[in-house]
């Protein structure tokens, strides 16, 4: 039965004491932190927390509970407090916030069971959030999610892009929250407490917006109702603030960003003060506990269906199939044996390939229009509430989202990217199109999957198993058309390579992956012809990546290596190699691109920008004629 | 004498038929490209270049031209169309589009001297725009900036962060023009032909919003001169328009975009209905040259006043100073000395310290509020019209702009990025404001000159140093305070390193930068207790490496080399010395952080992660049991 107005409102401002109390005392502890920044949003968190969510603190994975995103995510104490509040843990614990041996970081991560995706960088939150509102359409749930933003926060792109994506999508299953405390980290925000900027543009961006005074718990109350009851559209509650608010000598001041109370007489100076706002509670309400009045989720927990048996590809052997499109068939044929799999994309699904799955699948597969940062981010909130998102956009754009993959790698959840037009192959539209630091972006988070299909099959084994490889995965595909060299049989894996020319007779290994991997069978060719013997390797998997093969490559073939990738030098298969071979002795040649490309046909650019079959040649060459020398 | 409608308006009509004519020719010639987006922005485009923008197309870097930007990067044909029409180059060379000895490029570049930044990744031409506006302000001059959007475009989040900069800075010297023609790549744009989304998200971010009819010059030209007229505010112009327009079959028609009309009856067809559309010129204008009408830039071009002597540093030996703290000075003073010189941040210029910049001269100082992406893109713009942009954020969040980082790198513009609080040693605040792919992200992008100063000293030598480098740079700066190690006389050069410590008896080098610089040397001092020398050396600048140094130090230490980085193993200091070395010989053993890190304090997270001075000693000690075996 819910609790009266008159008995939850005073119970609720106890509770926003209790927040400000944690957070207060929790960053003095740990020496560093945002108390004033909790402080701002204790009544809104209490509202959402005890008197609106329904959730199962026992169980913060629950696939029915309403979830809530921090996207401010420096306002973590209060969050801790929060959780620690409805019985999830014990609030002594609070006091190890920011200690190396506690999961209660400086910002929330997944390490914590209630936290779906890591915030700390402004203005991602509120795209995950889209992720899990998408996912409750995806797993029938009528479950709803909530998201509390700073106002500083909405001067970040992403934010809009989310906004737009979130209206067309008619996402009412969404209520964000903004804590409008007029002041960022380094002075007053842009708008400061002109509450009709924020309204006007969340109108404008088609969202209910809702104004109130936030730190008056009836008007949040009644916000959070409306929103509940608006239908069509997702509402945001622009909450005017006060930063610090409920420690005289912090509120709406400048200078208190960022910083704990000393401990000792600052300390103790903001506690005393805070200790005074307890209110009576009437009826014998004094002992109430809000947590044990958290409403439940609305429907038991659900287990997604067990993935259907995938076929094999059914590829022929020559065939010429471009692995964007190979990718494309791919993700549809996994995503009808497995509801988990969805795709996105960003206004390229026709060259992506990514439209074979909204084809396929349409109710799955989500536009998000050119707006690579909430693509990702959506797919980021997807993955943290079990599905197996496929964003995909050109290569190139994905580094739009750049700051996601560092998130999405921090969350370590099961985002696969997916970029296409890798390299300068892609020919005539020039180097803003050409993906050259994509693989030193992906591989440069440690626990991000790198693969790089060279064809049709190879494509369709890897997407699979980027599918169910834990944490996120980066799938790089090419424009050009490339023969199937592969039988439908072969099997890859993440961490796994392919030797596909060798011969006890071989001077050198070259190791390409993609369109290099097609140069490297040319240089094979031309050097056959003349009586010299490469081996050629396949490298599909840049991480994890065989070290074992490639060093037992590289000595079979007098400690020579030469890597060659449609990719600038730096980040790119060479490093990824000669970090494997290191200390083996063995040296290693990288062909790459080396300065900035520039438009004309793929062949010439494969030449001319030193990653053609031409100049393998060229490498092994210089190799053969040292051995000469060193025999002579 | 400005030229009267009944004349101007068949005039420009004829001239948007050339540019359409030209779009669709040359397109089809390079047999690719974007011939309908060019079509729906005739009117636009004549319009502005031959009624409303003063420049000399035979100068176009004249300091007080009139600036326009084609955000809408892949209708460049247009562009290149409009420029050979001014009399910029003779038209015949259109014909030469996306060949590979032309530069008329798939998408604009700087490689043509009127374009001042590549575009081609949608969202970013407006944000370069704004800094085209804003450098205006800092030479005085009245020039004026133009830039046009796509429709699908405006969904980029980085759009309504230039947007709220612009209006923020009351920047009335900027005009925006968004060619809704309602199509984007692969379907339908959100918003399609509802002129009313569009005009209600500009007005709500502060803009003055007027909707033309695209195809209409009259409508047009008034609102250019109503945008002109429009104080205090920017001018957004929202065109109606359709994709394709002037060619039947492709008028408003999906599955033409990205598409060169076919040569041959395809191509003969679209030629033959645009030759119909020129019209008679009344009172004998049938041989008006608009080109000779375009007005001159209002004054003549100007030098920036020569750069004064800047005095060397000023720190002493020992000082315990972070390198960010250092830097704000450093750009403070060398502002002082160069007007050139500008800085930029997001609402971090109190941990950054480009607050010392601010302070100083706070008229070149342009604060962007929590919008990564428009601070790139403003210095872009800036970089382009002649200033010494630095924009400066968290390492991590200059990510939030890597597709930004990017373009500059393809527009080889003098961007000076400045990422502070580097690595796992911020401590506390946990994994999402450590950077540690920043070096990676950077050292791509081949021309991008990476900086990685350790103290004060070389911190203000560098920050010169990066100024007046050619082309993009990055100076990765630390959050804890380090000794000053370097004396004021002491140079450092892009491209150079310091070799720190150095003995006959050097069993290996280490090389680090940053804070490693000093877990360097704490290994150096317990390593010497122990009798053990090694040679340690500060790689403040990866890229360019000095190769030559490097390889002599291996080869003086036994082959061997340390690197320690705090940064992910992939793409740093590791993998640069790797492959500075290559071929030599050397072995390079490579410590640096290899999972995702965790919120602790600096000293515990340098040491659980793997590079503190611990593990150096006990990578050096790996190397003298070696050696030892060896010996035995």
């Amino acid at each position: 039965m819910p609790l009266d107005r008159s008995t939850l409102l005073p119970a609720l401002k106890n509770v926003a004491t209790r927040l400000r109390i944690d957070s207060v005392k929790s960053t003095s502890e740990a020496g560093s932190g945002h108390p004033t920044s909790c402080c701002s949003a204790a009544e809104l968190m209490a509202a959402l927390f005890f008197a609106e969510m329904r959730f199962d603190p026992k169980d913060p994975h629950n696939t029915e509970s309403d979830r809530f995103v921090l996207s401010k995510g420096h306002a973590a104490p209060i969050l801790y407090s929060a959780w620690a509040e409805a019985g999830a843990f014990d609030r002594s614990e609070l006091l190890k916030l920011r200690q190396i041996g506690s999961d209660l970081e400086g910002h929330p991560t997944p390490r914590l069971p209630f936290v779906d995706v890591a915030t700390g960088s402004l203005g991602q939150g509120i795209c995950a959030a889209v992720g899990c509102a998408l996912n409750a359409r995806r797993i029938k749930s009528p479950y709803r999610t909530y998201v509390l933003l700073g106002d500083g926060e909405s001067a970040e792109g992403s934010v809009w892009e989310a906004a737009d994506v979130a209206s067309m999508d008619k996402l009412d299953n969404l209520c964000g929250l903004t804590d409008v405390n007029a002041l960022g980290q380094s002075r007053a925000t842009m708008w400061q407490h002109d509450m009709e900027q924020f309204s006007r543009r969340w109108r404008a961006f088609g969202w209910h917006a809702i104004v109130v005074d936030g730190h008056d718990l009836n008007q949040i109350l009644d916000a959070l109702a409306e929103a509940r009851q608006t239908t069509g559209q997702p509402t945001m509650i622009l909450a005017r603030t006060i930063k610090g608010k409920g420690v005289s000598f912090t509120e709406g001041k400048d200078g208190w960003h960022g910083r704990a109370f000393k401990k000792g007489e600052e300390l103790d100076r903001a506690l005393a003060e805070l200790e005074q706002q307890f209110v009576p509670v009437p009826a014998g309400g004094n002992d109430l506990n809000l947590a044990h009045h958290i409403p439940k989720p609305q429907s038991a927990p659900r287990a997604e269906p067990a993935p259907k048996r995938v076929a094999p590809p059914a590829y022929k052997l020559g065939d010429q199939v471009a692995t964007r499109e190979a990718y494309g068939a791919a993700i549809a044929k996994l995503g009808e044996a497995d509801q988990r799999v969805v795709a996105l994309d960003a206004d390229v699904k026709n060259s992506t390939f990514s439209e074979k799955f909204e084809h396929a699948l349409p109710d799955r597969f989500y536009e998000n229009f050119i707006a690579e940062q909430v693509m990702i981010g959506a797919a980021m909130g997807l993955a943290a509430r079990g599905a197996i998102p496929f964003p995909s956009t050109f290569a190139c754009f994905l580094s739009r989202a750049a700051d996601f993959v560092r998130m999405a790698a921090i969350s370590n959840v099961n985002v696969k990217l997916a970029g296409s037009h890798a390299g300068v192959s892609i020919g005539e539209d020039g180097p803003s199109q050409m993906a050259l630091e994509d693989l030193a972006m992906c591989r440069a988070q440690p626990n991000c999957a790198v693969l790089y299909p060279s064809d049709a099959v190879s494509t369709e084994r890897l997407v699979a198993a980027a599918a169910y490889h834990p944490g996120p995965a980066y799938i790089r595909t090419s424009r050009p058309k490339t023969p199937v060299i592969y039988g439908n049989d072969e099997s890859f894996e993440v961490g796994g390579l392919k030797v596909v020319r060798e011969s006890r007779d071989d001077v050198a290994t070259v190791v390409g992956a993609g369109v290099t991997l097609f140069e490297a069978l040319k240089a094979f060719d031309r050097l056959k012809a003349s009586g010299t013997f490469i081996r050629v390797i396949d490298l599909y998997s840049l991480q994890p990546i065989d070290r074992e093969s490639l060093v037992a490559a590289g000595r079979a073939t007098g400690g020579r290596i030469v890597t060659v990738e449609d990719h600038y030098a730096a980040g790119g298969i060479g490093d990824a190699v000669a970090e494997a071979v290191a200390g083996s002795g063995i040296t290693v040649t990288r062909l790459a691109v080396r300065e900035i490309p520039r438009s004309g046909k793929p062949d010439e650019l494969l030449d001319r920008f030193g990653i053609s079959a031409a100049h393998i040649v060229e490498a092994v060459g210089s190799f053969r004629s040292q051995k000469l020398e060193v025999r002579r």
